[in-house]
This record gives structure tokens, C-alpha cells and sequence, in this order.
């Protein structure tokens, strides 16, 4: 077995090698053809969907599955919407720029020696994923679009499915060959958690492991590597109430944070309040008012829990009860992500303790201040240590897709490499190429005869398009 | 003791969310009152080193310390020349432009929601170096320019001097405090391994860590914590003699890689000839003769052991010989870094060989191509993986002042982050800033009354120094 999951390593770090010179028109080619052997084999992919819905429907029916997770491994969708929709979505990633071979930096060292930083692909890449199976599709594509080998592992549940649209990429990759070099195993599915195990001892052939899913998932695989893991665990996202919080903002904008998809990362699970919010008919009663009719439950320290008790339109024997709508806090109230309709609340005296409280609690995700102050904008947003810090705007739209990224690999809260939503560049690093005519370092130097580094830089508009193939 | 390291990374985080919030006149005011305290306190910092220097030479007379390590330790110079640089290179870092506050992305996401991309500060770095001890004034220094907060640790030979340093620099920390507020514990320095040990634990609390010394320090960090690890552990990079090499380049060009700075990470440590070089009076003959008169002695594979044998030239009893100049190689001399006036040679039968061998042998530092061929250079440029791909330049270019950065923090060969020769840069990242005026992502999508994304670029330009405080 462990011999056998090196094999894929090493495989996919030969692909890697190959993949290094790749055009982009090439790449364009096999992902055309990734399109059209999907669209061909279509009734294969839909069969072996059915497979694993039908399994899934029994574990549904003894309650081991969910609703939601069962939904989610459906590959066709009404109308076969959910498929075009995979299939599109290999276009849109087709005609994205191509992110290998531009140059960031250019500068001339000496005449006839020109240095140029140029985006090259990471390398090899191991993504692992949950059940929705169309991510097979999209990552081998901008694994592709990137020039990055790619190493995949899916849910279980979704195992037939996955199995099924592999099978027909590396067709692709084959039917290829005849026109162009192209390696076949840029795209490989392992299927178990005991090779994934072994994958993740493999940092000599593998360079980054993105991790999608649940909390448990990325943790085990951030406690269980040497190779950089993009990705984040938790998603516990803040928004604040400043002093001056606008009430024809802050009310609309904390519903949205917490209720347009609670499941998701970017979701708010704290509400921080200025304490001089503690006014009733003001902006927090508001909020708080707007969260219970959209079925919010607030968890409260004491200071937001007497303000509630006391207030008479947010404890309305009958409509907002305590116990139901709100209820006392737990310290680890603070650290959840809870992922559902229920939130936070706790009370600061200033912006400084809001600050501190996220720095010490949130997970350096996405945090928001409601203010129409802009100097203590400005200081949140510098000292608010996290991938999104946002003024006046929905923690939501921290998202690549969102962001104008075009796709979105995953979403990152790494302090190095990437951070936030992480588009195509996630996948990219660079190379220095120096060109030179037989330059050597010791004639530089201080001293008689010794030349001198010229450092002029080259303007990037210059060169820009010169290493795209 | 375990209690008192989680304090200093502590510490360390409390000063690295204060400095989120400095301005580049603080940061300067900082560097300039460093400079001059070091100025004013020089005889202290001479006192301390000359502990450190008599109890390094009882060590030199043991046979216990090399002369070249005990020269590293001085940190005076003749003439108060080393100090000078020291001083002088306070000054340098202070001239850099501000990394931090950088704009590197804007889009406007619809009216009124501006996103911005920012370099932000890594946060908490940990640095350790060996015995040159005006390392903690370089790096402190880099790091108070990028507003990072620094924990740093060097060679226990250097004790007294790197104490006395970090004394001065923190009383130029304390002594600032009355005008602008700048976190004192920005720098820390601790003293022994088993703090390190703890300190390699605290990956809540520190960022990255930068080991700079030697293969086997490197190698230990990398595989003892969890906290990203920016570096390189072996050097070993490779230049290739290809079928068109000039032979006005390449005896030159080869003598610089290897005998410039043999120690250097960027010297080159193997030599690649293709197969059709093979011909006595040609370039290659001119390279060894070369490698020879500089002192080089050749680990030869087969056929260029064979072709020395019988090359007149370079098998001259008296002048060059066997088993001195040159010798056959084992395997293991492919994966060597000599750091000394060695070279392993291999011939190859083609370019794609010498990829082949430099992708599966050299650490992915520098690697060279000499070759009149531009296709050539193109493909051994685009195919081998590693930090510098270099056509007809010598290795030792590889570093961070001759690139043009002004300073080098280190040199890494990972794969994400930061490569080759690292700059200010390295130590940042970047934050997504979101300006909207109470903007909800649900109002977005489609449907009737739905908005659209407008994902207007931002023209650099235009927002550049906006965030540079």
C-alpha cells in the first residue's frame, strides 16, 4: 500500500515536471476536450450517480446521512441544470487569463543581465474535498488552467460519481496525446482516508495540500503534515457595533452576515456592541429585533442579556422569549462557529476591547465594524489581524467568486502565501530568470576594475506577455 | 520554563497587533534612535564582544572552533569597520520604501463597495542564526520595518555581544515611548535551544519561523514544527555544459559558480556536460583545465573520468593527477553540497537529460544553462524547477542585494510564499480591506430585483499610498 501511494506521488510529480512547459493553448485544449468527453459520457456520469444516490438514500433512511448531504451529491439537478452548470463551469475556468508566466518583477543588473520574476505553477498539488462531487471537476481544471499536477480524494459517499468523471478527464488527457504532449497523469483520484494518510507523509513529491471541509478535516490534516496546508479551519467571523453605528445599516447588514447562508465560512458568529449602544428604540434594539424575526437565537453576556430582559419590545412574552430567542452566554459561546442560526453577543466598552476581542477569539477570517466613523474604521481594519477586514459591509462577501476572482480555490487564513479567498494565483509561485552573456559575480564588486550592479528596473508593461507560452 | 517561553510568544503577539498600527515616520524614528543608541553605547557592545571573543579563542586553541567562525564573531573590525556597517546598514533599511500599506489588487464590487488588497505585516517572526552577531541588528531591524514583531535567536558563541545589542536596541524602544507609542517587546531575544524547542511549539502565537545557518539547523526546524518555515537546507545547485556552450563563457563563468565563495548556498556544486563536448581542445577541456588552476578537484562519472584519462591537457603527471585533481564519483557525490573546492561532474546524452537529472538531484536553489541555443534555454528555463533558472549567468548572482532588493532576510527554496533570494516582502501579506456603506451580499444574485456584480478594476495608480500610514 505505502509503496503504491508513493507511486501516485512520484507520479504526479513527473506530470509536474512535464507540466512546467505546457502552452496555454494547450491547456485550452484539454480543457475543451474535458468538456466534451463529459458531455459525451453523460449518461455513464449520471449512472454512476444514481449508484451513489441510491446508497446514500439508505443511509438517509437510517438517519445517518443528511438531507443537505444527500442533496449535494446529485450530479444532475433538475433539467440536468446542475450538470451544464459543472460543464460551464470548465469553460469560465478555460477562458481565464492564464496565470503562469507573468512577470512581477524586471530589473536590468548589468547590461546584458536581466532578471525577471515570472509566476510558475507550485507544483504538485493534494486537494481533498467532501461530498459534493462536481469539485473533482473544478479543481483538475484549475489544477490545469495553473499547469499543477493534481492529487484528489473525495467523499466516500460520493465514490461511483467521482470514480466516473476521473475516468472520463483522463480520457481527455489521453485523447490528447496524439496532438500534443500533454502528461496523463496531471489529474489522479486516490480514494481511501489510509492514502491520504500516506499522501501526507510525501513532502518530497508533493508541495501544498488544500484541504476543503469540515473543521475536523482541515485539523487533522494541519496536525498530520510537513507540507504547507492552505485552507482554514474555523470560520468564526465577528461584526461590530460601533458608537456611531448607522441604524439604517447596521440592522439589514447583521442579518445578512449571520442568515444568508449560516453554514457558510463567512458567516458572522459574534456581534460585538459598543455599550453606549445600550439605549433602548436605538440601533441595537433594531438589530436585535431584526435578528429574532429572521429566527435568530442570540447567545448574551450580561450586559446584552439585561438589556434585552429590560427592553419590552424584545421581551414580548408571546413573540421574543428568554430561553428561545436569547439566553445567558457560555464562555466558549465566543470560540464556536456555530453554523446555524445562533449568535454571540457580547458588550465592549470601546473599539480598542473590540479589537482585542477579536484578535483573541476570531479565527483571522473576516471581521466587520459598523461605524460611521471613519478614524475608527481605519484603526480596526489596520489592527484587526484577519484575511477580510471590512467597513459597513457584510462579512458575506468575502468570497472569490464575489471578490471578481473568477473562481475561488479555497478560502485561506494562513499568515503566509495566501490569504482569504484564494483564486488561481493560490495555485502559482514564481522563478527567477536571469539572462545573461557569460556573466560572472566576482567581477562586481568594490575596488579597481570592479563593476558595478546597475539595478535599473525594467517597466513590467515591457515585458508582460514575454514568458506566457 | 515552558510557562516562560509561551509568555515571550505572548509577548511577541501583543506587540505584533500593536504594530499593525504604526506609521512609516514612527517606524523611522525607531530605526534612527536604534542607530544612534548603538552609536552612543559602541564601547559597551566592544566590551561584551570581547568576552565572547576570549572565550572563542580558548575554544580556537582547543581545536574547537574554526578560525573563519572566531573572524564571523568579532563585531568591531579594523578601524571600527565592521560596527560601521552595522551602523551604516540601520540606515540602509530605514532609506527602503515602506512595505507595508502596499495596494497590490483593487475592484470595485458594485457603487460603493471598494475592495482593496494591502500588504499587511506576517505578524510574529521567529529568526534563527548562527554566530555573526550583527545579524540581530539586520534583522531587527527588517523587522520594525515591516512592522513585524521579531523573537530572535543566535549562536551561543555570540552571547555577550548579542545581549549587550539587543539591550541597547530595546532601550532605544523604551526611550521612543514618551513620543510615539511603539510595543517595546517588538524584539526579544532569547539564548538557549531548549527555549527554541518551546518556542517552535507556538504556532498560536508565531508565524513563520527563519532559520538561517547551517543544513542540519534547517533540517531539525523544518521537521519539528508546525509553523510555516521559510529557508533553504541544502544548496546544491548545478550548471550544465550544453552541446553549443560558448567557449568564451563558460571556463569563466563555471570558475565564478564554484570558486567565487565556495561556502555560499548559491555555489555551484555539480557540473552537467552534454555528451557531445566530449572532444579534446573544446570548451570543456578549457573548464576543468580551469576548474584545475583554481584550485577545484572533479568527482568524475565514467565518461568524463575517461575523457580526463586521455586528455593530455589535463592528465599531465607533475601538474594534474588522478586521485588529487581529479577522481571517480559515488552516487552520493550527485546529492552533495561540498561548500568547498569540490565538483561532482556528470555527462548527459541531451538537454532533457540534464533536466532530468538537476529536477531529480539539486534542491531546487539556482541551476544554470551555458548554452548558445536559445531554445534550449528556454525549455531548460521553463522545465527545471527551481528558485533561480539562470542562461549564461553564474549561480552566485543568486542573492538578494545583487537581485536589487537592499536587503536579503534569507533564501528559500519552498514552493509557496516566498522563493529564491527574500526580501522586506517576504515578512508580509497581505489583508482584503472592504469599504461598503451597509452593502448585503444577499441583495446580489440573480432574479428579479437582484443586483449585479460590477467588478470594476481600480487603476493601481490611482490608490497607491492610500494605506501607507
Amino acid at each position: 500500500m505505502s509503496q503504491s501511494i508513493e507511486q501516485v506521488a512520484v507520479q504526479a510529480r513527473q506530470a509536474a515536471n512535464q507540466l512546467q512547459n505546457v502552452t496555454s493553448s494547450q491547456k485550452s485544449v484539454v480543457l475543451q476536450r474535458i468538456r466534451q468527453k463529459l458531455q459525451e459520457h453523460k449518461e455513464e456520469i449520471f449512472a454512476a450517480n444514481a449508484q451513489d444516490l441510491k446508497l446514500a438514500q439508505a443511509e438517509v433512511d437510517k438517519g445517518n446521512l443528511s438531507a443537505s448531504l444527500f442533496k449535494r451529491l446529485d450530479i444532475k439537478g433538475p433539467n440536468e441544470e446542475k450538470f451544464n452548470t459543472l460543464l460551464q463551469g470548465v469553460t469560465d475556468v478555460d477562458n481565464l487569463p492564464d496565470p503562469i508566466g507573468q512577470v512581477s518583477r524586471a530589473t536590468e543588473l548589468d547590461q546584458g543581465l536581466d532578471l525577471y520574476r515570472v509566476s510558475a505553477p507550485v507544483g504538485v498539488i493534494l486537494v481533498i474535498f467532501e461530498a459534493r462531487p462536481e469539485v473533482v471537476v473544478n479543481i483538475s481544471c484549475l489544477a490545469i488552467k495553473s499547469s499543477n499536477a493534481a492529487i484528489l480524494k473525495g467523499g466516500k459517499e460520493a465514490f461511483h460519481t467521482l470514480t466516473a468523471l476521473t475516468k472520463v478527464m483522463q480520457e481527455a488527457l489521453h485523447s490528447v496525446r496524439k496532438e500534443i504532449p500533454f502528461p496523463t497523469n496531471a489529474i489522479q483520484l486516490v480514494a481511501t482516508r489510509e492514502q491520504i494518510s500516506g499522501l501526507l507523509q510525501q513532502d518530497r513529491y508533493i508541495d501544498l495540500v488544500i484541504p476543503r471541509g469540515s473543521n475536523s478535516l482541515v485539523r487533522h490534516i494541519q496536525n498530520n503534515t510537513r507540507i504547507p496546508v492552505l485552507g482554514h479551519a474555523d470560520g468564526i467571523c465577528s461584526v461590530f457595533l460601533d458608537d456611531t453605528a448607522d441604524p439604517n445599516k447596521a440592522p439589514g447588514l447583521v442579518v445578512d452576515a449571520k442568515t444568508n447562508y449560516p453554514a457558510a465560512c463567512n458567516s458572522a458568529e459574534t456581534l460585538l456592541v459598543h455599550r453606549k449602544l445600550l439605549v433602548p428604540g436605538g440601533v441595537l434594539e433594531r438589530t436585535i429585533q431584526n435578528l429574532f424575526d429572521n429566527g435568530v437565537s442570540l447567545r448574551c453576556d450580561a450586559a446584552s442579556l439585561d438589556f434585552i430582559r429590560q427592553n419590552p419590545t424584545l421581551n414580548q412574552a408571546g413573540t421574543y422569549r428568554e430561553g428561545e430567542q436569547f439566553a445567558a452566554s457560555t464562555p466558549e459561546d465566543y470560540d464556536t462557529e456555530f453554523l446555524d442560526l445562533c449568535m454571540a453577543v457580547r458588550v465592549v466598552d470601546s473599539l480598542e476591547d473590540a479589537i482585542d476581542h477579536i484578535n483573541t477569539h476570531s479565527s483571522k477570517h473576516t471581521d466587520c465594524i459598523v461605524t460611521e466613523t471613519a478614524a475608527h474604521a481605519e484603526k480596526f481594519m489596520n489592527m484587526v489581524d484577519a484575511a477580510g477586514v471590512f467597513w459597513n459591509a457584510s462579512t458575506r462577501f468575502a468570497d472569490g467568486f464575489r471578490y471578481g476572482f473568477g473562481t475561488e480555490v479555497g478560502v485561506s487564513t494562513n499568515k503566509t502565501h495566501a490569504r482569504g479567498p484564494v483564486g488561481l494565483e493560490g495555485l502559482t509561485i514564481y522563478k527567477y530568470r536571469l539572462y545573461g552573456h557569460g556573466h560572472k559575480a566576482g567581477d562586481f564588486g568594490v575596488g579597481a576594475g570592479k563593476k558595478q550592479y546597475s539595478h535599473h528596473p525594467i517597466p513590467l508593461e515591457t515585458v508582460q506577455g514575454k514568458f506566457v507560452k
